[in-house]
């Protein structure tokens, strides 16, 4: 039980023999600065949604060594005994720093920056590249396929097609894309999210017959309930259908088609179904769908879209990237020096980067702009940038300070925040930003060094 | 805490309101039969590897809804007050026949068999698919990795770059498919797998020079240790590490190369060991590493290989796409019949299938052989092949009776038995198992109706 419930190794071991080394050589109390971003976006990806956050927090919450852990270290001699003391009163005492759930993202932006010792934020890198390299990959795909949806509803129905864990964490990511319910239950549970569902071919299949099977389901769900009309044939299926729902005394919610031609066999059941008087049963898709098969639809007569593997699985791109570098640290002399590794392609930007988001006259995003330097001289520049009439905003929040996690950004209420922030800061994006082809970022990310740069040593 | 105990609601919420309204139509407690098996292998893959089948047993001892589980279904009237009343008191009493970790698979392959009343299994589906679907997925994937390593040892790095939970699963998954160790702790404490691990750029820019971080490293881990030598300049850094083992006063263990061109990489920082005299040093490289880099690099002097996103997101296939379909069940009649849909691009084989596996006269599979009909029949002619002197041989094994799960397949002695399983079936898989390239399945699948067949109504 206890497995399941702390966080702390959910961790690469390296982490912690990385620390242990430190503690040896005296550098692990070190003063630094980690920044979490991607070195670009995944192709084919004009924008990022930031999603997990919130997780992140709650997983900090939950990042303590147990017992049970530390006994696992000692056994198996992970680390020194120094370090396990060490792990035995880990609780992280910093400062996080991070754009907000909802927000977008684009090269090199900072969508955490973690300042503590180098011991406290380096064992917590792999747990919050774990959570935002998911989360935000799901949240990505959602927004694609919400905007090629337009207003219609898309619901999360991924569950069973990826990680157990996983899908629950993916349901919450989908709705600050934009989708509007999932079927998994425990994402309803623990984050409030409107759950929604149907029934399989199985419930129709163990029935004597089709109509004994459609009875079943509305003497229990009421006729309002989506009735599955594919297993046999599908005109046959939605007269029973129909038929079923008025036998008690109601118009059928909708039918579910979730094989074969769905343009096809939307334009087919919308007639069936408008010749049969039902004009209020709506019609749910739900076959192997992504952004492209969803933009496909949009001149049919569809009304929700149930989205599968292609939600929970990125639509291609499983994973978003991102990376978790040191950038600033104190060195020898006791001062704040910026840091950078020089690997080919792999290469990072030194000095501790604040991020902040210009607009255009008509409103919609101009340019990603981040900003090496000090607090302070950022502020300064964003009011005089702003006094010249330039609409520019910070992009990041504290979120912990001093070990202590502002309570906003966690919990259900958090996800509810981020889709509506999503929603707006989406709608200010560039037109190009809404084009489901591979290309360039919607906006561009300019570093500027401010003269209060920590440079590269 | 007991959010994440409890295993019952990572479903879909219609495995709940179809029990619901079962139980309303008296169809509830059919006895049923469903299968999990994949209509086809994702394309490129030769073969399926089964893993996840002990997490799913792990995941069946925790399937029980707790009080707080309850209450959000009644608070949220997910479903009648009957139907919680059937949830309360729900443990699984049926069977459970499936294939055994480190099998492989193909097309149409019943990976799992579950008969109990149609409730019983309903429940069951969605986390059976989401483990299976995952952990197939990175076993399969891993064994295309191993098979392209030769005899090198392949190691998962990949926890940053999935769901935190999905990691410690896939951890699990890759040692199936012939991995040799993991990053993740998690994994380690938890299944006991080998848990290994270098140490990251941060750590190297933490100190005020390579010579200092270096040294660091090797007073804690000793100069066997592996130093990562590419924050800088690489030849600088391979001198440095070789340098600071010999003042530790042995040899260096290895290097670690993470950007760059690794096979000219390789080639070179050999050169420069051996020429420095430190032969036993070792190389490890793990740049964004799949099963085509690996063997790309089989020529290269490189001694293992660190694998990440590639292997915990199914290399380009992050999701089995296997699906869970009931074959048989009680009718009306009080009989056993076969079910089966007729959706188009989705139809199903009615009847329960026993899956066989024959072998040619060399010892390699040869075809894949589903036998639909009763056990005992299956036994008569699976007897009658073998004194007619074919090699032929059941796949599934009875892993539950009536709810009791047989405990060999769970724990981690499951992981170590799979592996070597995995390992002697791959070993007799035809020449066209080993491609790495898209094709046919290796071996074919034929379905055999036996004259006990239950045919589908």
């Amino acid at each position: 039980m206890s497995a399941s419930w702390s966080t702390s190794l959910l961790t690469d071991m390296y982490e912690l023999t990385m620390v242990d080394a430190a503690l040896k050589s005296r550098t692990a109390e070190r003063r630094s600065v980690f920044e979490l971003f991607g070195r670009r976006l995944p192709d084919s990806r004009r924008f990022g949604v930031v999603a997990g956050t919130g997780r992140i927090l709650e997983a900090l919450q939950r990042f303590e060594f147990t017992p049970e852990d530390i006994d696992y270290l000692h056994k198996h001699k992970i680390v020194s005994d120094d370090a396990i003391d060490y792990f035995r009163d880990y609780r992280f005492t910093g400062d996080i720093w991070g754009y907000r759930e909802g927000d977008v993202y684009f090269k090199h932006s900072p969508l955490m920056t973690v300042e503590s010792t180098f011991a406290e934020a380096c064992l917590l890198e792999t747990v919050l590249l774990s959570i935002l390299n998911h989360d935000c990959a799901v949240a990505s795909a959602a927004s694609r396929m919400t905007i090629a949806a337009h207003k219609r509803p898309c619901f999360d129905m991924g569950a069973r097609r990826t990680h157990e864990r996983a899908g629950v964490s993916a349901a919450r990511a989908s709705m600050i894309g934009g989708f509007a319910g999932t079927s998994n239950l425990e994402a309803g549970k623990r984050y409030g999210i409107r759950t929604i569902g149907t029934s399989a071919h199985s419930f129709t299949l163990l029935h004597d017959s089709e109509e004994a099977a459609f009875k079943a389901q509305i003497d229990s769900l009421g006729p309002g309930t989506t009735l599955l009309v594919d297993t046999y044939d599908i005109p046959e299926g939605v007269e029973r259908a129909v038929a079923a729902a008025r036998a008690a005394g109601a118009e059928l919610g909708a039918v579910r088609i979730d094989s074969g031609d769905l343009v096809a066999q939307a334009f087919k059941v919308r007639g069936q179904l408008d010749r049969l008087g039902a004009k209020s049963t709506k019609i749910t898709v739900t076959s192997d769908l992504d952004e492209y098969a969803i933009a496909a639809l949009g001149a049919a007569p569809v009304d929700s879209y149930g989205v599968g593997t292609k939600l929970v699985t990125g639509s291609g791109i499983p994973t978003a990237a991102l990376v978790y570098k040191l950038v600033e640290r104190v060195g020898a002399d006791g001062k704040m020096e910026g840091v950078a590794k020089a690997s080919k392609s792999k290469s990072t930007i030194a000095g501790r980067k604040w991020a902040a988001r210009v607009y255009d006259e008509e409103g919609y995003a101009a340019e990603e702009r981040l900003y090496v330097g000090s607090y302070d001289e950022f502020s300064q520049v964003l009011q005089k940038e702003q006094d010249r009439g330039i609409t520019i905003t910070p992009r990041q929040r504290k979120m912990v300070s001093d070990g202590v996690i502002d309570e906003q950004w966690i919990g259900p209420e958090a996800v509810v925040r981020g889709a509506e922030l999503h929603k707006e800061i989406r709608a200010k994006l560039p037109y190009a930003a809404w084009h489901l082809s591979e290309g360039e970022p919607a906006i561009e990310t300019r570093v500027i060094e401010l003269p209060s740069a920590n440079p590269a040593k």
